[in-house]
């Protein structure tokens, strides 16, 4: 069981415009392609900030789950982080919190019945995982483009030890898929 | 003959720290050991802003060619775009100048003999280069650490056409290398 970061970035690290588009994204490359449809068949509980799920709100026609007609994507339980009160989606499971991730992390943990966590984003609740020691994993696809600014990808410094590259892959000449394993220790540098 | 941007950078994209430190870059890894060698010994002119070129000043124990003993690494003429007036290296060539890249351009591309012409840095030297239609192609080492804020490896929007990624490849646990050839042509969004 892992706690994974799984997201797709601009090369110069923005994860969305500043206005949360992912327009830039979609002509890249055939999701079914990459290593999407293994990754999330080991997913037992997704968790995801606001923004994100108000994405996913505003775009169900970029990700019904065409066999089940659904405008929601994820049969595995998710936990939506926000302060505000958001519209939820019927016949999914889907929870608001807010607060500290380590309780929620646990109650996941159980949820997920020894599949995987996933953090779908933004980056700050993936670095909120980070800081509690409970990211496992960061998998990015790197597609090609430059956003100049945006929804930064990790507002984290983790240099010293530095994250390990396990693998990379070329996925046609809109994607590169980064697998790495986060280190757990103390930061001695994060500034 | 093609204009290169070869640089290293953070997965979340940041070529340095907001103070110009690369201290996070040397531990990930040996320089021999990238695509630097092959890389270098097809450059036949250099140029970087004031701010790489300062780091290089500021850091001769870094940066000095080990054959020649000399504080300075490159043996190929190299132009320094800058408004101020800095310090020079005695016995190299090198060339303080200002203003528009492309007759500069143009001067580099004789001098180059038919080699290479390489934008060491920083981010908006080589979006310059870009956006006068002389860049051909993007190197980057993503060095395996998140920086969370500094100097932006590329403050552009390329999106429609995006990159096209050439070539990818792992270099120990510290560093992924990605090419990418720049499409010549209007972009048609880079709002």
């Amino acid at each position: 069981m892992k706690t994974q970061y799984y997201t797709a970035t601009s090369l110069d690290g923005f994860i969305a415009t500043e206005d949360d588009s992912l327009d830039w994204l979609f002509p890249l490359g055939d999701v079914n392609e990459t290593g999407y449809p293994l990754f999330i068949a080991e997913v037992g509980a997704i968790a995801m900030g606001s923004a994100t799920y108000e994405w996913m709100l505003r775009h169900t026609d970029k990700i019904t789950d065409q066999q089940a007609g659904t405008p929601w994507p994820y049969s595995q339980p998710t936990w939506v982080f926000s302060t505000r009160s958001l519209p939820l989606v019927q016949n999914t499971d889907i929870r608001l919190v807010r607060g500290d991730v380590r309780a929620i992390h646990t109650d996941m943990r159980h949820a997920a019945n020894s599949k995987n966590i996933w953090i779908v984003g933004g980056g700050d609740l993936a670095g909120q995982f980070y800081d509690a020691g409970l990211l496992d994993e960061v998998i990015v696809q790197v597609g090609s483009v430059t956003l100049g600014r945006g929804k930064p990808l990790f507002p984290r410094r983790v240099t010293n030890p530095p994250l390990q590259l396990i693998a990379v892959r070329k996925i046609g000449l809109g994607f590169a898929e980064l697998r790495y394993d986060v280190p757990k220790g103390v930061q001695a540098d994060s500034a």
